[in-house]
């Protein structure tokens, strides 16, 4: 992470958008812990579940994209491999769970 | 949801414990719009949102193992077998992603 | 997996249709190979493969039901919380790519 | 795919590794359809899909990294954007199952 923390993000143009998608999700938790509390019915919980990790698979998308776009293809020549390692590493994480 | 709501959720046991988790995912998320907002590096921020999303997972895990152990093998004979259905159309949202 | 194998399978009443959809799924894989061989567009050929991945989860699925239907819920009292132990390993690599 | 269609895979030179990945899956999925007809116990069955499904996924991710490193990087200024669409599209698929 030091070694990437220097790097701007790709999503800078949107980022009021992403922050909002990102508070609207951390409502969504919220929400869930308040069912929690109301004791509500466990498949109606894991019925928010599913749908809090779709949208922070979507905001995962657009990360995705942004990094394509402004972080891959706007490198210099000899950063994109590396670029492309560190995104294949994090794509890694988001399809096989590892 | 109205037909499902009546019933308690099969977490009430461990109902703080699952509580505590999502507040914790609820910060985590919290921490996420944080580094957006100083324009972290994209895939810092993504490798984030994998973990988050890997936090929800367990909780909707442990949600399923509550809702087999308590909710269907606690049901009546005549009522397991919906349960196992509902059971499944979560689980599908959760593989499958649908 | 030597302590389980004298366990039958919860799916033997649809084993037909079961292997049916294995061997699609295996003529699926097939088919993704033959693109290879001719060389065809990468993103086509994801496709495929997410297609296969896809009828592999409702496979997948298909088993988790008949495992809760006929497994956990027809064993003795006794089994059943190691049936569901089982059963929640399982899914967790199915959720979690674990 | 007609439009696509057209475009060399960008996995043309790990073509052969590509192919024997894909003969080592077929065999996998085969050896399953074999446990099924012997009757195999379901979640021995289900561990075996959830490994094909992990080497499907390393596939997947293979196939996504060569579409990076040889299609969109190589390809001309204008046609970047729309093969990040392309990617795009097919990692939605991969990532959120859909």
């Amino acid at each position: 992470m030091s070694e990437t923390s220097a790097r701007r993000g790709g999503y800078v143009d949107s980022k009021d958008q992403l922050r909002r998608r990102l508070q609207r999700i951390e409502g969504q938790v919220r929400g869930i812990t308040r069912m929690v509390e109301e004791e509500r019915y466990c498949l109606d919980v894991l019925q928010q579940i599913a749908a809090a990790r779709a949208a922070l698979d979507k905001v995962a998308l657009g990360l995705v994209d942004d990094h394509v776009k402004h972080c891959v293809l706007g490198a210099e020549e000899q950063s994109r491999d590396e670029m492309t390692e560190e995104l294949m590493g994090a794509l890694e994480r988001l399809v096989a769970g590892r």
